[in-house]
C-alpha cells in the first residue's frame, strides 16, 4: 500500500519545465553536447575536470536542477505505452482509455491498444509484441473489476498498472471504482427521502462488484438502523428484462412490496422503471429507484430520468495516466486503490431539485 | 475508383507463406544470410557471382517465389499503424477499431491510437507523433461518416484509409456504410409486410447519412408506387425524446396516422415505440417499426424487440484492415467505398417467424 498522495506532481512539473532552465540550456552555454553535460551533472563518464567544472558552473548560474521525472522519461526508450484490453473495447473501458490516452499524450507519451478478448494466446502475442516495441509501461484494463492474473514477471521491469481491472499479486497496483461507496451513497439517499423498503435488484453473484455493492447496501441499512428485508436482495442478470422480472416478482400480489429500488445497473433500473409504469406504480411518488454506471443513453432515455450512481471512469482514466508516468519515473506503487463514486440526482429517486 | 475487386487476396496470401518457401529457407539451405539471399534474389548489392548463383539454384529447387505482400511488409520499417479517431471513441468506431486491430495483429502490426477529439491542433499533434513513430499506414475514422478534409498530404507517402469518415479530396480511400441501401432494406420489409402509410423519423438534416436515408426511403417507396405522405418525413434529434416527440405530433388527434415507422436510429425507435405503448396503440398490430444501428442494448431492451438494421462495423474494421494491408503492399485504391447493411428482423415489425 506504498501510493502515495505525496507522488510528484506532474502537471506541475511538466509546467515547470518549460519555464525553468533544461539540461539542454545548459549544455549550449556551456557549448558542450547535451550527452557531455549529463555526464558532468550525473558525475559519471569520461570527461576531463575542466569540462565538468565548466558545465557545473553554467547549471550553478542558471538555477539548473534536474528534474527527475523529466530524466527519466527521456532516458525512457520509446516514449510509447502499451494499453492492454481484455474481452473487449466496451462502454466501461473507452472513457477510461480516452482520457489515459488524454493524459499520456500530454507529456507526448504515444499509446498502443490491444485487445486480447480474453484469450491467453493472444494476450501472450500482444505481450511479446509491446515489449518488443520497447514500451515504457503498460495499463491493464477489462471489462470488469474483477481479479486477474498478474503479469509483471513476464513485462519484468516495466511499469504496469490495472484499471478496471485487478491483479492477484498484492505488489500490482491497481486501480478500480469504490463500488461498496457507490452502493452506500445510493441507498443513503434513499434512506434520506424517507424511504424504509428499500430493494437491491443487481447483476450474478460470481462478480466482485456485485459483492461489493450488497455490502455497501446492507452497511448503509444498518447505519440507519433498517433491517434487511428477507427476498429484497436479488441476484439477476445485468439486463432490462431481469429488472422487469424482479419487479413482476416483488410487486405482483405482494402486502408489501419495496417502496425503493436500488439497482445494480442502469438497465436493471430502466427495466424495472418500465415494469412499474406498465402496472401503474408511479415513480418516484410510489417507488424510489437509484440505478448505477450513469450511463448518458439509459438515465436520459428512461421516464423519468433515472438517478444513478456514476464511477467516474474517466477520472479513473487519468489517475491511471498520472500514476504510470509517476511509475515511469521510477515511483513505486502498489495495492488496490478504489476511487471515489459520485451520486447523480434526477427525477427517478424523487430528490431533484 | 481504381479499388478493386481484384486486389490481393491478403488472407490466402498469408496462409499461403505458412505453406511455401521463405527466404529464410532459401537462405538456410544455400547458407548464407538472409541479407545475401535477399541481394541475390533482387540482382542487388554486391555478391560473388557463384554465392548469386548458389542463391538462385537453391530458389529454383525450392520452388521459391518472391511475395511481393510479404516482402514490403517486412521491408517496411516499423510494422505499426497509427488510428485517428476524432469527436471520441464511441458506439460506432469501437467495433471497428476492434476489428481492425484484430485484423491487423493478424499480420503482427500494432496498433497506435490517438483521440484528436475533433481539435485540429491536436490531430496535428498526434500525426507528428505518428510520424515519428514512423508508421506504415493510417486509418482515420469518426462518430459519423461526414466528409472531412484529407491529411494525406500531411503524412506524405503513407497510405491512409478513412473508415466511416469521408475524405473530401477524391484520391483518399474511404470506407462507410450504405446508409442508401440500408434504408431501402428497412422500407422494402416494411412494404412486403403490407404497410403502405410508411413514415420516416430521424436525425438532424446536416448529417450526410440522414439525406441518404432520406434518398433510400423515397426510392423504395417510389419502387413500390406508394406516395410520400406530406409530413411522414420528420428530422429530429438522435434520441428517444425525439422518437417520443414525433409519435405525438404524428398520432394526437391523427385522421390517418402512419401504419409503419422506420426510424433513424434504434433511439428514435424505442422512444417511439414507448410513446405509442403509452397510447394503448399496438406495435406491431397497428404500427410497424424499424430502427437503424441494431444496438444490442437498445433492441433487445425494447418491448417488443426491434427490428433493425445493421451497418455490420465489425465488416467495415476488418475490410479496412484487409486494405490498408493491401496498400501497405503497394497497392493503390482511391474512392468511396459503400459496404452493405443487413435488416435484422425482429418483433417490432411483425415479420419475425
Amino acid at each position: 500500500m506504498a501510493a502515495s498522495d505525496d507522488s510528484i506532481p506532474v502537471e506541475s512539473a511538466a509546467r515547470q519545465r518549460e519555464a525553468t532552465p533544461t539540461i539542454r540550456d545548459v549544455a549550449r552555454l556551456a557549448e558542450v553536447s547535451i550527452g557531455t553535460a549529463s555526464k558532468a551533472l550525473n558525475d559519471n563518464g569520461r570527461l576531463s575536470a575542466e569540462t565538468r567544472q565548466k558545465v557545473l558552473r553554467v547549471a550553478r548560474e542558471l538555477g539548473y536542477r534536474p528534474n527527475h521525472l523529466a530524466q527519466s522519461l527521456h532516458r525512457s526508450k520509446s516514449m510509447t505505452v502499451g494499453i492492454l484490453t481484455n474481452d473487449s473495447f466496451g462502454r466501461f473501458s473507452f472513457p477510461i482509455v480516452e482520457a489515459l490516452e488524454d493524459r499520456l499524450a500530454d507529456q507526448r507519451i504515444a499509446v498502443f491498444m490491444c485487445n486480447a478478448t480474453d484469450d491467453p494466446e493472444r494476450e501472450r502475442r500482444h505481450l511479446d509484441q509491446l515489449l518488443g516495441k520497447r514500451i515504457d509501461g503498460l495499463v491493464v484494463t477489462a471489462r470488469r473489476s474483477d481479479k486477474r492474473g498478474s503479469i509483471e514477471a513476464y513485462v519484468r521491469g516495466i511499469p504496469v498498472i490495472y484499471v478496471f481491472a485487478q491483479a492477484e499479486d498484492a505488489d500490482s497496483l491497481s486501480l478500480v471504482p469504490d463500488d461498496e461507496g457507490g452502493a452506500r451513497l445510493a441507498v443513503e439517499h434513499l434512506i434520506k427521502l424517507g424511504r424504509k423498503r428499500i430493494a437491491h435488484l443487481t447483476g450474478p453473484a460470481h462478480f466482485e462488484a456485485v459483492a461489493l455493492r450488497h455490502r455497501g447496501y446492507s452497511a448503509a441499512l444498518g447505519a440507519a438502523g433498517l433491517a434487511e428485508i428477507p427476498g429484497f436482495f436479488r441476484n439477476g442478470r445485468w439486463s432490462e428484462a431481469s429488472g422487469r422480472e424482479a419487479v413482476a416478482e416483488l410487486f405482483d400480489g405482494a402486502a408489501a412490496p419495496p417502496d425503493a429500488l436500488f439497482c445494480g445497473n442502469d438497465m436493471i433500473a430502466r427495466g424495472a422503471l418500465d415494469a412499474l409504469r406498465d402496472r401503474g406504480i408511479k415513480v418516484p411518488e410510489q417507488v424510489a429507484i437509484v440505478g448505477f454506471d450513469n450511463w448518458d443513453v439509459m438515465v436520459t432515455g428512461a421516464q423519468p430520468p433515472l438517478t444513478s450512481i456514476d464511477m467516474n471512469l474517466k477520472a479513473l482514466g487519468r489517475e491511471a495516466g498520472e500514476r504510470l508516468i509517476a511509475m515511469i519515473g521510477g515511483e513505486r506503487m502498489t495495492g488496490v486503490r478504489r476511487l471515489p463514486c459520485t451520486l447523480v440526482v434526477r427525477q427517478s429517486s424523487g430528490g431533484a431539485a
